[in-house]
């Protein structure tokens, strides 16, 4: 009985409250001009003058036809606003020129009747301080937030709240011991301690209001909320991207929450000192409010970088060991301390021709002993270990993902509806327009407006072009379906491409110099230019990515987003990683390709002595902490700064002048000075890069988890600035999860096994190191290894003009030569013939390669499949609400069902009342 | 205004009609007997008589324990029935013995009790004419059936219907050809002509009653949803399945719609027809019909089972077509011809010590021929081919499943509740009990009673025992999950074991047995005797399984599904798999292991010269076919008739008798007498099991498809036929995908690509002929592949006492013979050892293993990637159904706000009314 009373008392009490009010001492934050109504979102465009026309005549043309076309669809559909009936054709063809600002204003007041028409409010301010910036700021009265939370099934919280459990008695006292142990490292932000209650969420409905406590109606949605409610509101009345993209308005944004006295817990004071700051650095991040005021899709990056920067600690840590183990046992590592003994006496073959000299091999002492740090057996436990580390970062991360999906009541959330793209309606109406034109000239004329309504009444705005889509389809769709294909392979071509340019180059540069020269200095050097072409290439590629992207025309928004970050990863990835491949495996084995017949003298590029893996170290090394450095620091911290400054110096005031003029401004003026945002596939394409310099040549570089680490620390407090100040508040996008970069994630964990695999095999020393010790040593240890690895080469055998011009360098007439690699001495019958151990030594390295991929692939599905992907309290816990939710409406049930039963028993004396409530109607 | 009147109509017209009425003149099928009321479940039980006292006493115990628990709980809970306050353990201890049957009428009772509580309406039934079979008959009135429909969140089809249109006109076009031209295979159905319109579903709620379309309440839900929602209700209110665990009822089905006038298309008749019989074998399956009649778990198997049969088409064909390939070259291939060839005088080595001679190479002649049938290029295209299908079959198969989700309405539904086993809380409750029992020997007398009403109160029946789970965890917990892991290892070692085994009897049985004896035909026997092995294990594995996964105790009956199915895959997979795994790479290497010192004796279990491959075929045919036939057609067809002819002569009636006494049972008497259904899983394994036969070994046996597919038509019509004659109605579950099972498939065909690279490099010649052709060939031809492949013996070298005691054998005295091996000759420096064309040609071989699984499996992602899950006119479909519901709801919010306007405007008489209807309030 209390329940409907209550919701009848309830709802007449909302009734009389129809608009909004609030209470006078309370300090709303930016409103209207009455004082009392929030803005919400604030659309800007320009003031019309002559010389902010700047746009080219093929976006002018398509926003005409665009135009045309709305003029015609809004001809079926608003009867209230009769629009100028001209044919479409004529009038685009009359107007031509000095149409487009009258058009932008006609579109302009089109769009917002059509937000007052959805029950938006809004309010225009042209006289401001901003010279020729217009705003238009909106307010989303009460029914209409209610209205929308209702569509787009927000789960709300509602009274009733529940007792959360964590475990068992012994699993929750360790979690509130390390709960309180961490302590100083959590933020210090309420909705950061754990929580005992819960309220139980429930999708908003109007009609189980009752569910709700709608007491402060101002604070029931947030800021975010209502911000995204009149944005996706706006995006389906009218597409409010291809308005920003035809230069109707020039912005749109949400404001942010500065100034608001009653939700200081959001305020982005708190944000900017708990998590926007170095001095926190070793701090969780405050996840929970980053995600209260900037959404879902910004909180979930943030939780998840955070995550990965807390699973790279064990994985520096790990890796600065086996470091220190290559330290510790570089004077016990047998092959070194045989080249480096005094007693070592052989004569290697010159490196190049007819310059080079024999030389010893004592004199590869130093490279010897510097290339076990990175090639010793530790480094293969370590590539094994980073592959699970791999698998477990996924695991993890899917377990957190499903943690915050709770907590932030994101179960059971379907994925938003997708939003064509602009530039693909355009098309499309184009393509409508035609046909319509071709089909009108067919019909007699008493059907012409029949055809055209025909085509455009069932969806008469731009919610769901499908009739016009269909159209265009039919005609354009096996050319697009060719195009997809040719797009990808025009992607990896170019990828090639550039690839073989690269390498070609390399090698060239690598034949002509002067191979005595070569050192680790010489490298360095090499590795820098290499990192300045990476850096440049990557802006480039972007640029190409991007180009190519809006040549296919993607459907939606999120197809487009999704292709272009595929292309740029692409891109960016085969830049990146081009010449630590070309060192790791192609490096000295190319040239077999080159000089078949020449095999036995010694043109190759090959490296030092002791393998190829310290160089590809130092080239990894320059490229991480280069690129970190520089694109981090120069081209986020400081290039910023000096478009600010720039900025300032145009507008002619100086710093005082600027402060004054500043605290003059609006909160919706100061935020348009603000950046715009730009989504966040930069952020993560910088750490999905960085996850493959981590994961993919682990096995020759130990120390790159550190440095990812220490990067990774600057970077979460660096993107927390940008976003705090620096930039618009973003839009509050809705999202489960990661989207294609989780996928890209396990892409790259499954292609790091296998380059793992190939690192330990062939460019390290690691299988015929194994093999000798197990195969041909006499007394098992390595003991005549580096003896075992050196082939003999007869001097009198060079081939004419490549015979050194000074044989006597070392003070003695040389006979027999050595040259590392396993062929046949010249007594055999084969000479210079591979030699049997080289292909027992290529069987055990592929050998290595199958076994290593399949079980470290076989441990990693293990992990996958041992680690629940969802927690196991969060599923207990969610299965626990929906028991409450069940019980709660069993409850009410009964309540009503008692009602009723004595509503027929003791008062039938109500019969008007009780068929239009459809609470108390019986089923 | 319209909508609001017509909903409090129809709600003042529903209130009045709140029993369930039929119209006389239709017959309802089994109905109460008021001849109204349909029956939507049936329970059984035994009528006590003391013979039917037969469980053991554990089990008793349990139950006692269980029975005492409850009424504890009780206590707390319903104060209209107060059972007799006993302690528990004082009373169980005090009536051990005679307790039994009293207890099982007191928990029916309490049973019933609840479910009457739940609004359910039952009918008792036991003096019918089955002896001792007591019957409780349910039914579930109209307005359960609406609350339940709202708490499932059920989508029902509401009174909107929309205009399917199926992509652009050419698609359509060329669809409703297809459709046309494949007329005759589509059954006579009429759900499966392509329907132009479809109404709009959303999940049931009473508050939005007025979407739906209620005219037809009897047909509104359908007798499978009924006996759904019965069954959801009865297990929430009480563990159903623990009751029958219990005996308390021995069955619990819903009955066949044998008798429905009304509703003529759900007849089984019509199932009979078009589906459950042989003659319509070439047809499509009436997938919508068989998911109306048995709900959406089974029409998933069959409509699985159909995409498979289909994709075998296919398959089988270009598997033929391989075969026919090499039949057809049989003649062309140069190591046969050479085998063949009268020239040819080469002597091999004995395959045996002593008894067995040497021999000519020509005498292989046949064998050589027949493996080529087998061994040719065209295999490794196979194979190739075949791991690109298993992809496609997945990606085939997720859009048909993801087509019959929106079809069935079933977009957007989330799993079912996961119920616990009713072992799982008998342990709960056991400690609980102890637990409690310390507690209050601790606890003063008078806090007793509330120590037991704090831990059952909060959750008083069985469907949250989250309070006692959590006492139970806390002190099981780390056991279990000991336990999980240990399992599972046990599983592993039993595999490995049993490998080991079998793998050492064949080993020997091959050693001792004359090996000149081992022909054809005698393999052949070999591999039936391994068939009836692998049958009689399979059952025994099954039984093992069952044990293993009872010992765990799982949670819940989900995870004791998935549990069993994992276990019971894996043990049948190995023991279906490991001879022929054993045949395909074993073979002749094992015994490198035990003779390494005798290795160039010949006692090896060697195949016969031309390679393994064929060997591998016969057995894997042998297998597949023996497989087939005995386990379908013996296991699934004549035992059952077994079973029933016994069953009947149990009975001593004769036919005619029989045929008088079925005509005048009911029809839940009727049912009674079928089988229970008992699972899917034995349906699905068979399956799997068979798809790893199809892609596993596929390299080696190209007709496996072919048998496969004439397996599977008489598959689907002999489940079809079981389900629809021989099987009680089993309960309609609800599902969205085939769930473990997939990830089984997906598993299978990862591992297939593993498989098949080394079936290739390592069982067949492919790689040795490759290696010869292009590195030892002096023309580039396959001419002295044979010589190539054949090492030196001499024959003064055997060891004492393995020369053949024959050697004149041939006729003339041999000084060097032939065997098949990469040695050095004896006159090398190293004679006998591994040659280097061993070691180039293993490298091939793992190279070429390292190129096949990466190329296959990056060409199966790459099929992954560009076949889009969701077909394209289901995602634009299912996009155009949200925003058609979006604009239904605008549209009713429009006609709310003029109503509410025009009553605000014209007549504020009615105040009573508005506030206690949700409807119309403000918001």
């Amino acid at each position: 009985t209390l329940s409907v009373i209550t919701s009848c008392l309830s709802s007449q009490l909302l009734g009389s409250l129809s608009s909004d009010e609030a209470a006078p001492g309370q300090k709303q934050g930016p409103t209207f001009k009455d004082g009392r109504r929030r803005v919400d979102y604030v659309l800007t465009y320009h003031i019309q003058k002559p010389q902010s026309v700047r746009r080219n005549t093929s976006r002018f043309s398509g926003s005409r036809v665009l135009r045309s076309l709305r003029q015609t669809l809004s001809l079926s559909k608003s009867p209230a606003m009769p629009p100028p009936k001209i044919d479409p054709e004529i009038a685009a063809q009359e107007h031509r020129l000095d149409y487009h600002e009258d058009d932008k204003r006609f579109r302009q007041n089109e769009f917002e009747d059509n937000l007052r028409e959805m029950g938006l409010e809004l309010e225009k301010d042209e006289g401001n301080k901003i010279p020729g910036i217009g705003f238009v700021k909106i307010h989303a009265p009460w029914n209409v937030l209610c209205r929308e939370a209702e569509f787009m099934k927000l789960k709300m919280p509602t009274r009733k709240v529940y007792e959360v459990k964590q475990g068992s008695n012994l699993v929750e006292k360790i979690n509130l011991f390390i709960h309180k142990v961490t302590e100083p490292l959590h933020p210090k932000v309420e909705s950061n301690k754990p929580q005992n209650v819960k309220p139980l969420s429930y999708p908003f409905s109007r009609e189980k209001q009752h569910l709700f406590d709608l007491s402060d109606r101002e604070s029931f949605f947030d800021s975010k909320t209502r911000a995204s409610i009149v944005s996706t509101r706006s995006a389906s009345v009218m597409r409010i991207t291809s308005l920003l993209g035809n230069g109707v308005y020039t912005a749109a944004y949400p404001l942010h929450d500065v100034g608001f006295d009653n939700i200081s817990l959001l305020s982005p004071q708190l944000l900017y000192e708990e998590w926007a700051s170095y001095s926190v650095f070793y701090k969780y991040q405050p996840i929970g409010l980053i995600r209260k005021y900037f959404g879902d899709k910004i909180g979930l990056y943030f939780a998840w970088l955070g995550i990965y920067t807390q699973m790279l600690i064990p994985a520096a840590i790990v890796g600065v060991i086996v470091f220190l183990y290559g330290c510790a046992t570089v004077d016990d590592n047998i092959p070194s301390m045989e080249i480096c003994d005094p007693r070592n006496n052989i004569t290697m073959c010159p490196m190049c021709d007819r310059a080079c000299s024999y030389w010893k091999l004592r004199e590869a002492c130093g490279t010897a002993r510097a290339s076990h740090l990175f090639d010793n057996p530790a480094t293969v436990f370590f590539s094994i270990f980073m592959a699970l580390w791999a698998a477990m970062f996924m695991e993890h991360w899917k377990r957190r993902q499903m943690r915050l999906n709770y907590i932030w009541d994101l179960t059971g959330f379907e994925e938003e509806e997708d939003h064509r793209r602009a530039e693909y309606e355009l098309r499309v109406m184009k393509k409508t327009l035609k046909k319509q034109h071709k089909s009108t000239q067919r019909l007699p004329l008493n059907k012409k407006y029949q055809s055209k309504r025909d085509t455009a009444l069932p969806y008469c705005n731009s919610l769901t072009p499908h009739t016009s889509s269909h159209l265009y389809k039919s005609h354009r769709q096996r050319l697009r379906r060719l195009l997809t294909p040719l797009q990808v392979s025009v992607t990896f071509a170019i990828v090639f491409g550039v690839i073989l340019y690269r390498i070609s180059i390399r090698a060239a540069l690598h034949m002509s110099s002067n191979p005595s020269n070569i050192r680790a200095t010489v490298k360095g050097t090499a590795a820098v230019i290499n990192l300045i072409v990476i850096i440049i290439m990557d802006e480039v590629y972007g640029a190409l990515a991007r180009w190519l992207t809006l040549l296919e025309i993607p459907k939606t928004d999120k197809s487009f987003e999704e292709r272009l970050i595929f292309k740029t990863f692409v891109l960016k990835f085969v830049n990146a990683f081009t010449p630590i491949v070309y060192l790791a495996f192609f490096r000295g084995r190319l040239d077999l390709f080159y000089f078949p017949d020449d095999l036995f003298t010694t043109k190759r590029d090959t490296c030092a002595h002791a393998g190829c893996l310290m160089e590809l170290c130092i080239q990894l090394c320059i490229t991480m902490l280069g690129k970190q450095l520089i694109q981090n620091n120069l081209f986020e911290i400081i290039i910023p700064k000096i478009k600010k400054l720039i900025r300032r110096r145009k507008s002619d005031m100086d710093s005082q002048q600027q402060e004054d003029y500043n605290l003059t401004l609006q909160r919706y003026e100061k935020d348009h000075f603000l950046g715009p945002f730009e989504g966040l596939s930069p952020e993560y394409m910088e750490m999905i890069i960085q996850f493959g310099m981590v994961t993919l040549f682990v096995a020759s570089f130990p120390l790159a988890p550190l440095f990812a680490l220490l990067n990774n620390i600057i970077e979460i407090r660096l993107d927390a600035k940008k976003f705090v100040t620096e930039l618009r508040r973003p839009i509050a996008a809705r999202a489960k999860d990661i989207g294609i970069w989780y996928n890209l994630l396990r892409g790259l964990s499954k292609v790091a096994v296998i380059v793992n695999a190939f690192v330990i095999s062939f460019t390290s020393d690691f299988i015929p190191r194994l093999v000798y010790q197990y195969m041909y040593s006499s007394d098992g240890s390595m003991h005549g290894f580096v003896n075992h690895t050196l082939s003999y080469f007869n001097v009198t055998e060079f081939q004419p003009g490549t015979a050194p011009l000074q044989p006597l360098h070392l003070g003695y007439e040389v006979e027999l030569c050595r040259y590392k690699d396993y062929r046949e001495p010249p007594w055999s019958n084969t000479p210079y013939d591979l030699s049997k151990e080289f292909w027992a030594i290529l069987a055990c390295r592929l050998a290595f390669v199958i076994v290593f991929q399949n079980v470290v692939m076989l441990m990693s599905d293990f992990v996958d499949w041992l680690i629940p992907d969802i927690p196991k309290d969060i599923s207990m816990q969610i299965h626990k609400e929906k028991i409450l939710m069940v019980e709660l409406f069993m409850k009410e049930e009964k309540g009503k069902k008692r009602l009723r039963e004595n509503h027929s028993n003791q008062s039938p004396v109500q019969p008007r009342c009780r068929p239009s409530s459809q609470e108390t109607s019986n089923c």
